[in-house]
């Protein structure tokens, strides 16, 4: 038996508990992997960058030719509606989780549009009504520890898909690439996966960005590399910006990411999270490093900036 | 709506109308393209090459670290089940449609294996119970003008998943590739896309492999190109050597491609079908050309002797 989830799912305008929710085997999303995806958190109850999961949902539709049936206004408030519906059933009774202090009353979402329902076949016109599904369901931070010290990871053999196959930058439900690399860097017995693309640079980890230091420069894999532009990789980027901390966005090779001081990874999920050995060897000193570090704290008070620009908040206290 | 699909659906033991054969959402064949499959026709009401397909079936399943919940001789037993299900739902009477003597009784047979339900997550272990699906639907062959004629094809500009990344010989739920090969294709107004490898190399059509014949010999790109290893490729090159006609696998650069007098595809639902134009350009003089012509019997012929030895049978008629 698969381990029970506590959450609830959206569909078409309907709520299902997450083990009754369902999609026809003649969903081009199952049958061929055709939707596309957006994942985020609540943080206090607010979802994270909602507008900015939303617009980017929106560039991964075009890129595939796929016409989300909702405005983008709609989608917002059936997001919303998803996460009151999800804390009606888990025993929460506000609206938003403003009260909640922490990472434990928060949730994970998922929203997918999928093709829909069609015969066998690669037209789009044989699916006229794409689906849409929010997926809502209890958050599992990622364990004090990893942050204290970091996580490991694998140099995998797999490489990552080539932007002129499918665009890494299109966040789609075609994730055996990323699948089969976690597969990999678990028989290494790391945490997770770095995969390089066909000519040996760093792109990203399975769900993750990828980040380092050297000499006190961050170094991140520029997205002509081949990687999903993260959001919260954007916002690292502004934090540089506004800290006066040097950035570079370019191509890492392998040589140069084993010579850097400091590994860290970003992700809507994880935030920062550092990473603190490669193939068993020690990133640096094998310690999260100064810069990762420092970044940290200013990356969690850029994340309660978001919660409070993008929903007209003058108090919002939250702690990580 | 979406046009109406004659055809049945077996998941994991029973059998659902077409429109009501329902995964969970949760399921990870629909949250990431995380299943294996593989697709035929029964020929006079005999699946063909199905112990080829199930082979392969075990080696995708492999490739993704899945593991098939059913043994491959009950696999052929439920595909069998669910075809004389088909029959007797759209009215034959037989169990097995022996007495068909051409396309129109005949159906199109899809297996797949998906992961299964389990959180969010890449570990295998989150899904202990894959699935196993059998779609039976009506078989479409393609119009007789297309054999007589050829089709048209793009060669498009979207490249082959490299083998480092998802090998193309592993026949899993991720199609987004082919499918934006295919818009591309659709958007040059042509039938079908060809797409090269990241070296320019041919590889294949976006469900059929490619083929083509220069001074007589006929070439066809090599499995180290990036290709799946069609059954029904498999079966020309056999053809091949039985009737002494020169054939080499090997890598085919985009000017020998435009350089050969005749292009053709192989499918295990088209079968041999002409190619006699790409790019609005003619292949040769756009005519289906000698060696097509002359392989499409043998070829036939070729199907025939697969059914009766597969299926043990002394005599079997049959007309494409």
């Amino acid at each position: 038996m698969a381990a029970k989830i506590k959450g609830i799912i959206y569909i078409d305008g309907k709520i299902f508990p997450i083990e009754k929710a369902q999609v026809p085997v003649m969903d081009h999303g199952f049958l061929y992997g055709d939707s596309i995806y957006e994942t985020f958190r609540t943080v206090g109850g607010y979802p994270l960058q909602l507008n900015g999961h939303l617009k980017r949902l929106e560039r991964s539709a075009k890129a595939i030719e796929l016409k989300i049936p909702y405005s983008s206004d709609r989608l917002c408030k059936e997001t919303l509606r998803t996460a009151r519906a999800y804390w009606k059933t888990f025993g929460k009774k506000r609206s938003f989780a403003q009260s909640a202090q922490d990472d434990k009353d928060d949730i994970y979402l998922r929203i997918i549009i999928s093709r829909g329902y069609g015969d066998i076949g690669f037209d789009p016109k044989l699916c006229p009504k794409p689906r849409v599904i929010i997926i809502a369901k209890q958050y599992h931070p990622s364990p004090k520890t990893q942050y204290e010290q970091g996580i490991t990871v694998a140099l995998v053999p797999i490489i990552r898909n080539a932007p002129e196959a499918i665009n890494p930058n299109i966040k789609s439900g075609n994730y055996l690439n990323n699948l089969l690399a976690y597969i990999e860097a678990k028989k290494m017995h790391a945490d997770d996966a770095v995969m390089l693309n066909s000519k040996g640079h760093a792109t990203e980890l399975t769900t993750s960005n990828f980040f380092m230091v050297k000499d006190g420069t961050i170094f991140t894999p520029s997205v002509d590399c081949g990687i999903l532009e993260g959001l919260t990789r954007s916002l690292i980027l502004d934090i540089a910006q506004t800290n006066h901390l040097k950035l570079k966005e370019t191509c890492i090779s392998k040589q140069e990411m084993l010579d850097a001081d400091e590994w860290f990874l970003s992700s809507s999920l994880r935030r920062i999270l550092p990473i603190t050995k490669c193939d068993g060897r020690d990133i640096g000193n094998g310690k999260v490093g100064p810069v990762t570090q420092k970044l940290i704290p200013l990356f969690n008070d850029a994340i309660i900036e978001c919660i409070k620009k993008e929903y007209q908040l003058s108090d919002f206290q939250y702690s990580f």
